[in-house]
């Protein structure tokens, strides 16, 4: 894996030193955090420590945090009938943008027939006022916006979404797993009602997720029960090597963020410009605010999976769109929920950029684009 | 920690080394094992060299491993109404053993007019006749029986419980969590439809566990969805490391298996007779075979919770019952369920043993309850 060049950051980051470091601690313990021996109390001292560090990051209060195996599992159990706030009844429905991750759109406990999908525009942004529309017709809903779209990057108007939302009587969660690190992201600031989070895209392991709800909050159920673990909202033995590297990856992380921000938007300007240079080429959301770090591009002719491999041959790591349905290059639901049509969402493909993209990366990947472009786009 | 004892080896194992190992080298590979450029490809090689750790150990195939954050979440997913196997109709209820834990107790995703409680033997076994009389009693029904009981040790008689169930027309979950690496276990040999594992009782990490299915049942439905991963039957990016790290812990844990045993049976004897030695002590069944390396006991006056912080402060890490109910010590429901009062239950200790445990451990540990005895069983 020597001079390979990774810009796959949206899938997933190398582990940040600190994170390393505070895992590497973590195995050293025995204890399981529910003992009550000193082993046992020094596991759950870890995990305190790794909740009160994200509660800080993310502008929530440590006992509304929640960890998960994953981001996945943060969201299945946020979209749960019967949430509250102390006033209002109780959400019957649910509104997911059509931009959502796979997770989401799959609805987590709502049934089919209580999920509704709020179009989006041709920028990548969701359609504001389409969702007035949708909340304005039916009970109160709990509305599932993302912060920053996987794909396009393309950060979505969430504070907004929130009051448009709340005035309706209903409840927001945020998905805000590619906004952590990335750009400023607060619950309470923004006013979501529930966010979820994943580790391993700000430099924590694999495997560690959290939702995070309001103050307030009620009538969330557990989806897995059992031990009275996570104030007996998740039960099931704590990941504690993996919670600790994500508590220290996202104090690193916040700590750096506007630097970092910077630095890849410098970068990845310049990756766009050399692509734009193809003709005939194209960046999604382009005319709108997006993730630092991200550009999603389709050329004529270009076919994703070819372009994934030729990259790879090359030795770039790149990908077409998410990487969560198993080795598979699908056509993004993204790009056709934005109105393009199949053939495009099949070509199109992923460049993410992280903390540690060196300018020299970047040199390389056009390089490569430039040797690919000649083959790629004849066909 | 310098000079602690630990002996609640039934709640957490120390990491082995080979899992610390196995857990290092994936820690740097920055890949999602579904992206398909190089870095995903040896991230998803290292997922798939642990499940095939995991079904040689139990005797299963590897298509038939689902690896999960827990026992717990493996446990939910496990109990679901409509499995079937090709021959024979979907079940429609649960039994589970009052032995059970609180995972499997909670009941899945059975509705809880469906879940029966099969009731118990004052040794601390399931009692086949009860099971018997219920199956008869009804259509189909999945029924969930631990291999050994995380408490008491005592091992359950899963073999023949798989032929009373399937000649009732059922299907046989087990928990195998306590069982795996201390006594064999392999679900085709037992004749279980469904088995779950944890890698934080064998020396992998805490926050992984596994659901293994045998060959040709059908009807398991996702608990979490979203992304493809395992072949569409757990959605969520995996834990790579710590899934690495359990397919090492594993391997080793089964080849050194009998050798443990006969260890841990020898020191645990010790440490039982000297326990016994104090008058009116009882150690629960100790009429039936049960696992190598546990002591559950009681003696007149002791109270759990006492002893435990007793114990601990004399640098010796043990517990009462279980440990998943997030610090608290609770009276055991697997004592009740063999029919002590709750004062018995209340009043007793474990003492579990591992692969590290030395007989100077055990001479601390018989220091500790003289020392200790003296105070507690005064009250």
């Amino acid at each position: 894996m020597r001079n390979r060049v990774f810009l796959d950051w949206n899938a997933t980051t190398p582990l940040r030193a600190e994170a390393r470091h505070a895992m590497l601690a973590a195995w050293d313990l025995v204890g399981n955090p529910s003992s009550v021996h000193a082993e046992g109390r020094e596991a759950r001292r870890l995990v305190e420590e790794a909740r009160g560090a994200l509660a800080a990051a993310v502008g929530a209060l440590p006992r509304n945090v929640v960890f998960t195996s994953a981001g996945t599992e943060a969201n299945a159990m946020a979209l749960s009938p019967g949430l509250r706030r102390s006033s209002g009844g109780p959400v019957e429905r649910l509104l997911v943008s059509a931009l959502e991750h796979a997770s989401v759109l799959a609805g987590g406990r709502f049934p089919a027939d209580k999920i509704g999908l709020i179009p989006v525009l041709r920028s990548g942004v969701v359609d504001l006022d389409q969702l007035r529309g949708l909340l304005a017709d039916g009970p109160p809903a709990l509305v599932s916006v993302m912060a920053a779209n996987n794909e396009t990057g393309a950060l979505q108007p969430v504070a907004e979404v929130a009051r448009i939302v709340h005035e309706a009587g209903g409840l927001l969660h945020v998905d805000a797993i590619q906004a952590l690190g990335k750009i400023p992201f607060e619950i309470n600031i923004v006013g979501a009602d529930l966010a979820t989070f994943s580790a391993h895209k700000v430099g924590g392991p694999k495997g560690v997720g959290a939702l995070v709800v309001a103050e307030g909050l009620s009538g969330l159920e557990p989806l897995l029960r059992g031990g009275g673990q996570e104030l007996n909202r998740r039960a099931g033995t704590e990941n504690v090597a993996g919670i600790a590297g994500f508590g220290a990856a996202v104090k690193v992380a916040l700590q750096t963020l506007s630097e970092d921000a910077e630095r890849m938007a410098t970068l990845r300007i310049r990756l766009e410009n050399g692509i734009l240079g193809t003709a005939g080429a194209t960046v999604f959301s382009d005319d709108v605010e997006r993730l630092p770090n991200t550009v999603l591009f389709a050329a004529p002719g270009l076919k994703a999976e070819t372009a994934v491999i030729g990259f790879d041959l090359e030795g770039i790591a790149v990908s077409s769109g998410s990487a969560c349905s198993s080795g598979k290059v699908q056509p993004s639901h993204v790009l056709s929920a934005m109105g393009y049509d199949p053939a495009v969402a099949q070509g199109a493909v992923r460049l993410s950029l992280g903390w540690s993209t060196e300018p020299d990366d970047i040199n390389r990947a056009l390089e490569a684009w430039r040797k690919l472009g000649n083959t790629l786009l004849k066909g």
